[in-house]
C-alpha cells in the first residue's frame, strides 16, 4: 500500500463529512428539520437507479450516481444556494469552482481528477447523464415542498411560474416525469402550498 | 409511463426519506450530534469508490455501491443496533427480513426483487462485493470514533479486543486496510481513546 496516497484518500473522505453540516432549504419528510447535503446526496442517488427508465436518453447510471453523491460537495466552502434565491451566478461559480479545485485537490491526482471532471460535467448539464442526474436534483425538493405542503415555498414567497421557470429543466431529463410534476404543482397552488 | 407503477417507485422513494432520522451510536466528526443512516450511507459509499483498488478480489464497485446505498433502509423498521451492543442475533434477523419484505415490497416487482437481492448478498456477506461492502461498512465507524476521541467507545465501554473481534472482517475485503486499521486501535489504546 502506497501510504501517501491512502493518506490522501482519508483526508478527502474525513473532510466530506463536512457535508453532513450543510442545510438545504427543504425539509425532510416529517417536517421536523431541515435536510442536509450529504443525505440529500444519498436519497436522490437512489432515486436515479430507480427512475432510469423514464430517462429521454440512453444513460450511464453509474455515471450518473457518481455525479450525484459527489454533485454538491463544493458546498463545503460555497454553502448551499437556495434555487429561488436572487443570486449572482458569476460569484456562485467563482467560489464552487475554488471548493472543487481545494476539496478534489486532496485527492492523489487521478481520482481528484475523475472527481472534478464528473462535477464540471454535472455543473455543465450538457450530456445525457448530466441532464437526468440535474433533474433529479431538481424533482426532489419539489417533491419534498409538496409533500411537507410548501411550509418553505411559502415562507419565501414563492409563485407557481417561479416553480416553473426553475425546474422545467426536468423535461430535458425526464419528459414523462415533467408531466407528472406539472400536476403536482397545480395541486400545489389548489391547495394553498403555492402561490400562483 | 405506467402511473401505477410510477407511484409504487414514489412511495419507496418517500417510505426511505425515514432513514434521515435513523440515529446511530457514531458521531459526525465534527461532534456535534450523532450521525443518520442515511448520510452514514452516502459516506460509505462514495468510501468504497475510493478504496476499490484495495479490495482483495476483483470487484463490481457499481453493485457494491447499490448495496451500500441499500443497505441500511431496513433500519427503518428494525432501527439501528450498535455493533457491541449484546443481541439476540435471531431475533435482529428476523425484525430485519420483515422489515426488507414490506419496504422493498413496496417497489414494482423487479425492481422490489432486485433491491431484495442486493440486500441479501449484503448481509451474507459471502460474495466478494459482500465482503468489501461490509468492510467499508466497518471502516467508517471505526475512523468516527478514533477522530472522535473515542466519546462513544468510552460510553460503552468497548474495548480494543472488542474493536478486533467485531471488525477483523475488513480483513476479508481490504487486507493492506485492517493492517492500516490495526495501527489506529493501538494508537487509539495509547491515547486513551479506547480500552485496552
Amino acid at each position: 500500500m502506497d501510504i501517501e496516497k491512502f493518506q490522501k484518500q482519508l483526508d478527502f473522505i474525513i473532510e466530506i463529512d463536512r457535508l453532513k453540516s450543510i442545510k438545504r432549504v427543504s425539509l425532510i419528510l416529517d417536517s421536523s428539520r431541515n435536510e442536509n447535503s450529504a443525505e440529500h446526496s444519498w436519497h436522490i442517488a437512489l432515486m436515479a437507479l430507480l427512475f432510469q427508465e423514464y430517462s429521454n436518453d440512453k444513460i450511464d447510471i453509474f455515471k450518473v450516481m457518481k455525479m450525484l453523491l459527489l454533485h454538491d460537495v463544493v458546498e463545503i466552502d460555497a454553502g448551499d444556494t437556495f434555487l429561488y434565491s436572487v443570486q449572482d451566478n458569476k460569484i456562485k461559480a467563482e467560489k464552487e469552482n475554488k471548493a472543487a479545485a481545494r476539496i478534489f485537490g486532496l485527492l492523489p491526482a487521478e481520482q481528484g481528477e475523475e472527481f472534478r471532471r464528473l462535477w464540471e460535467e454535472f455543473e455543465n448539464g450538457a450530456t445525457s447523464e448530466s441532464k437526468f442526474a440535474k433533474a433529479i436534483d431538481r424533482i426532489q425538493p419539489m417533491l419534498h415542498n409538496y409533500l411537507t405542503k410548501g411550509v418553505q415555498w411559502k415562507k419565501h414567497n414563492v409563485t407557481s411560474s417561479m416553480v416553473i421557470e426553475k425546474n422545467h429543466i426536468v423535461e430535458n431529463g425526464l419528459k414523462e416525469v415533467w408531466e407528472y410534476m406539472k400536476t403536482i404543482i397545480e395541486d400545489s397552488v389548489k391547495k394553498g402550498f403555492l402561490k400562483e
